[in-house]
């Protein structure tokens, strides 16, 4: 992956789980590493969601496995995990959105959902106790957001020996190039958190959860190697376990409110959270980068570049009423009708109702959430001993 | 840990825990690697085990610390732990021998014995039945080599959070370059086998089992680079946990009966395992290689060769009555009094005795070894959430 450039050691763009990944061209990672469009399946979906009908949905590996196992009435699940370190934000959102929506696509859809409290704990220095109420929040958050609690397996990672058993043997499994390959040089603390998460993905395939099945992991673009790492660990251990590969789907960024790439937990105010305010939120809104031109002339002449403003993401990736509200917002930007300020206006009232709504129903499910995680531990203890 | 000789990289003599170190010059040991001789802290035992005495238990690190612990009536524990394979053999003896010992030399001491069943499936298949199993039979053996049960925590890696939760801890604290030098270049499953046993090794030291104590880890030479990294680990987490660098008491190895430098698993009849019938344990002595000259009067003039015949080892490691016959021994050997055939059979009657008494002994110790895996069980479950 490296090549020399004028004498200089060039490391050729690699996709980074851990850092600020910069996504600008969502079709080169497909030429490059694989990942598939969407497009061709979207006629598969009844109802799409605003992910797939908007293209924030971009990308799929085996995607078509987990739609037929829906077609058929057949088993699947839906997988994915959060470090528990803080509020939810609209990138973890994302990720919560497309896990409900394929948990609801199929009375057979199964979310299992790992909270990594161990590495919060090594990483953040958060104790258990201060995980765990994060953690419920987090649960609490993804309630509101429409997860159906009756097909929902929360765990802790801290109690969870299954997927440190899997990443024991995982470890055994892969050789210092392969993970060298998919993530540069890393130190070993980052390849071990990998392979947690490799044994986080494929645990649902674990003989306890009624063995191998379509299992699909919605994430972040940036995250695609731990797609690929855990895909490979799946073929290297069909024999033993009979994974079959597992299945992702892929959300593109959104643009961080100072304009930025990515919205990350690292830089505060550069993004919304689900715990903020609704006055908070309305100030990080009304204070946000746009992609405005200069002065009102030329906006009115040039039109507002719409593909390059944050604000345009929040109409696009959450708060638009529909499709068409998305399309509205992007024809008055582009075409100089509309100006930054009304719409960062309409973007704050926006945000301002769902986020009073979101508070109302996650407060009210915060006991659903205790609910879940003690069903989910008492349904994890019967499985017994790995 | 490189140089360079004659324009060919030389990769200077490492320890090596996973391989088949051989160890010839113990106090090279001592001047490159740092372990201190044993000898100056001999006479604070009162009654010094065989290892002691007949120099096999031949350097330590900090041990000293653990005998202020027994001499001042404070807690100390001693650390062991088993890949649980297969049978114990004379090797894994002597460090159980150690263990009981040390726990022997105050009502203070106690022992913690960890049995790696995950990593016996994922290095060599064996699933959990299989390993319970072994290791059941295992914690009959060291029973029956004396171990008081009373003082005694013995628990299974897929059950112990706590060591996998350090583990992960550690992975973040360590970097490459520091596993490199102390395990030269690996695949990343041999570093994360490090990283759980160092887990081992230091959780005796956890608020759970009453914070920093010594701890002694009783190990055969080529171990030392475990010894090191869990000290490393000690200091760097020594702010955040409290712990205080374990200490080592490190065993010369046995020669393996083919006279090759280290009785192990990997070579079968090169070995004596504690399983073995009085029968085949005689045979394998029998057809022993020794230190004897190629005819009888070669030996008688010059004497027999001990420092390299594995049944001296037998006498000198296990089975001698006392120090006194291991000197005799020693000495007819030498002298060429003794005779190669003679001393084998009566190495021979000494290992059946041995193994006749100690299988009537370990087999009326099966319930008790479950009782004590039992009774650890309930109390680590007390223990609570790491």
């Amino acid at each position: 992956m490296q090549t020399l450039s004028g004498g200089k050691i060039v490391e050729k763009d690699r996709l980074d789980p851990w850092g600020t990944t910069t996504v600008k061209d969502y079709s080169r990672l497909q030429s490059e590493f694989g990942i598939e469009p969407v497009g061709p399946l979207l006629p598969r979906f009844k109802s799409p969601s605003p992910h797939l009908s908007r293209g924030i949905d971009f990308g799929q590996r085996d995607l078509a496995r987990v739609i037929d196992a829906i077609d058929n009435n057949k088993p699947y699940a839906v997988m994915s995990g959060i470090k528990p370190t803080g509020d939810f934000h609209l990138g973890t959102k994302m990720t919560a959105d497309d896990m409900v929506y394929f948990q609801s696509l199929s009375k057979k859809g199964k979310v299992y959902y790992a909270i990594a409290d161990i590495e919060a704990y090594a990483d953040n220095g958060l104790s258990f106790s201060e995980t765990s109420k994060i953690a419920t929040k987090n649960v609490a958050d993804i309630l509101a957001l429409g997860l159906d609690p009756d097909r929902a397996v929360v765990y802790f990672q801290s109690e969870e020996m299954r997927v440190m058993r899997l990443a024991t043997i995982f470890s055994r499994g892969v050789t210092n190039n392969m993970l060298r390959a998919i993530y540069g040089e890393r130190q070993i603390g980052l390849y071990m958190a990998a392979l947690v998460q490799a044994g986080d993905i494929l645990m649902p395939q674990l003989p306890e959860f009624d063995g191998p099945k379509p299992v699909l992991v919605p994430v972040g673009a940036d995250q695609d190697p731990h797609i690929r790492l855990a895909r490979d660990l799946a073929a290297r251990y069909h024999e033993e376990f009979g994974f079959i590969a597992p299945s992702a789907v892929y959300h593109r960024l959104m643009l961080s409110l100072d304009g930025g790439q990515k919205m990350s937990k690292r830089t505060e105010d550069s993004l919304l959270t689900l715990e903020d305010t609704p006055q908070v939120a309305s100030r990080k809104v009304l204070s946000a980068f746009t992609g405005g031109r200069d002065t009102v002339e030329e906006q009115r002449r040039l039109g507002g570049r719409a593909d390059i403003c944050p604000v345009f993401d929040l109409y696009r990736f959450h708060f638009a009423r529909d499709d068409e509200h998305v399309k509205t917002v992007y024809h008055e930007c582009t075409k100089g009708i509309r100006l930054c300020g009304e719409c960062k206006l309409e973007a704050a009232g926006l945000v301002k109702k769902f986020l009073a709504d979101h508070h109302k129903k996650r407060d009210s499910l915060m006991k659903d959430a205790v609910g879940v995680i003690e069903k989910s531990r008492e349904y994890l203890a019967l499985k017994g001993k790995p």
